[in-house]
């Protein structure tokens, strides 16, 4: 098994962890890695859920915070193992996993590691199977199984944000939206209904759409409505009698989820829509003062954050919660995935200055 | 191996030959039994290539008519073995086969067998892999290896027209448009371009095509312009970079695939369009004196035939051709495929007066 030091630096942790493949299904050598290096710590009552590991502090403090870090990663493409790069002069860590997010995970081992007598208890978390189906989602499972360990005042979510306080999240919402027609040999087309030229409409609607900018609590959020898939057709000589276009929405935190399905409908009007996925965004949270202070004591600017994250299950569990990670989220899941060394380290300063109070 | 009555009824030899199955590719016993069936008739001269059979007679007449059927048929779908059944107090064999194109091989070989003594002479010619792609077409294949066996003066194809003669055939494109984006995350679509929306206009202009209606020697062939496949997009959460919209364009005799490419690319004028597959079609062939005697003898007024057939074969190697067999053609490929008895006798009877003169 491999060995974990936790008081090498986290730029040699991010290198060892990303070194160890843990793709979305097999987290587990990197989740017993982690188990052994965080079990034996006197200040931490660590539990393990699956590959989900839970390590507490209960210090008696007046406040909780929720550190979290996925474990998982996209599939790799020759991008394991890790190297150093240089880019514009400034050195990198290139790889899967080090932007999403690896280099975040391991900055919270080693302040999980070091800080005994933080100024609030800390509820870290490291979880699997973030990047595949959310009934999967080791964060979600937890959430249904011990929903108590996720009692805190304030949670951060190691997401990669340049090292920046990105708030909150847009909402998710994907659909299918359906036309149907009649069969018929393409000889005799007239005899039949052409299902995919009623689509005409509904890519001609998405291509016309202007997608809003939304404020919520001083951020900007910016939506997106697009076709992500279609399909249609089942030979060169049948005129096709159904075609389907997904369509995927990104809408603000200041619609709840049935705003975002109305809005689709009405966009959509007319057409066979179904709502086959809706995960409803994240206020920023920035209005509680443990986020407040946060933010003050890493110095950032708070943005919006536009893809949905972990944090709204934070959210939906009434914690408000925030992304703070190393890494170009532009980067995530690209195969010139790198995350460059200062942010490591800016991320692993911030976190440490605020959680001690120095 | 079954064996072939050729003294029974045509009606009872296509129930025969339906009830032996001959999905393309799997036609080897059916062509072993035809095979079987004819080599020892003194009046035929019989060559095998594969699994097409070719029976010519040598009667030093001075005109040579090829009469041509294919053996195989689509896949059999719960439709086989046939059923008498009754329709409108109709009676029709019902099956795979019964339509395309058995019923009219059934004809022609109870013909080649009887008829010892004809006023033409007649290469009569079964061929396989007529459902499938052109390559494995028999009769592509035989004209490649054996183009001499097509020397006639008129080619009379048993395809299903109702026991009409129908001249000649509408010609046959297909053409990919493509359109191209560039990949983004869909929570931060700005990023990217997407290539479905892109293809708006392509549907647009498919859906408002009028096709037209085009008279040819005195027939009216109508044209048709479809969609018949779509598809783009990689994951639901990202923006697709490609999309591709498969076009069948359907166009009259009058014009060649020249033409016919031209046409598609002015409608489809600013997209990326590759041509797939093109075969033109084949004019009437009804000026031709034999065409006109074969009319007359059969009693039938002439209609256009508006799907592709091998009678493009004949008339791309200068042979006039027309279809002429019983069946309905909306019922081929159908799962209700059926053939009435009266229409299986009526050819039977047109072409047994045409070619002996009788």
């Amino acid at each position: 098994m491999p060995v974990l030091d936790l008081t090498a630096s986290s730029v040699d942790l991010t290198r060892t962890i990303c070194d160890i493949p843990s793709v979305s299904g097999d987290e587990t050598p990197l989740a017993d890695a982690i188990f052994a290096a965080v079990d034996g710590l006197d200040h931490l009552e660590v539990t393990r859920h699956g590959d989900t590991i839970v390590a507490r502090t209960n210090l008696g403090r007046a406040q909780r915070v929720a550190i979290a870090g996925h474990i998982d990663t996209v599939p790799i493409n020759g991008n394991v193992p890790t190297r150093d790069v240089d880019v514009d002069g400034q050195p990198f860590i290139w790889g899967r996993g080090t932007v999403d997010m690896k280099a975040g995970v391991a900055v919270q081992l080693k302040l999980a590691a070091e800080l005994t007598d933080p100024r609030v208890d800390i509820t870290w978390m490291w979880y699997d199977h973030e990047e595949v189906a959310a009934e999967l989602n080791g964060l979600t499972r937890l959430a249904a199984s011990r929903p108590d360990l996720f009692e805190a005042d304030f949670a951060i979510l190691g997401e990669p944000s340049n090292g920046q306080v990105e708030g909150g999240c847009n909402g998710n919402l994907r659909a299918i939206v359906r036309t149907s027609g009649v069969r018929a040999h393409s000889a005799r087309a007239w005899i039949g209904e052409n299902a995919i030229h009623k689509a005409a409409p509904i890519l001609a609607r998405l291509a016309e759409y202007r997608p809003r900018e939304v404020e919520v609590e001083g951020l900007v959020y910016r939506e997106g409505l697009n076709a992500v898939r279609i399909g249609g057709g089942i030979a060169g000589n049948v005129i096709p009698d159904a075609c389907e276009v997904e369509v995927n929405y990104r809408f603000a935190p200041s619609k709840d989820g049935a705003a975002a399905e109305a809005h689709i409908r009405d966009v959509l009007a007319g057409f066979d829509v179904e709502i086959v996925d809706l995960a409803e965004g994240a206020r920023p949270g920035l209005d509680a003062p443990l986020a407040q202070e946060f933010v003050a004591a890493v110095g950032a600017v708070p943005q919006p954050k536009y893809g949905w994250t972990d944090v709204a299950r934070f959210s939906a569990m009434g914690v408000p919660a925030v992304n703070y990670g190393p890494g170009d989220p532009h980067l995530a899941h690209h195969d010139e995935e790198r995350v460059p060394l200062s942010q490591i380290e800016d991320v692993e300063r911030g976190l440490r200055a605020w959680l001690t109070g120095a």
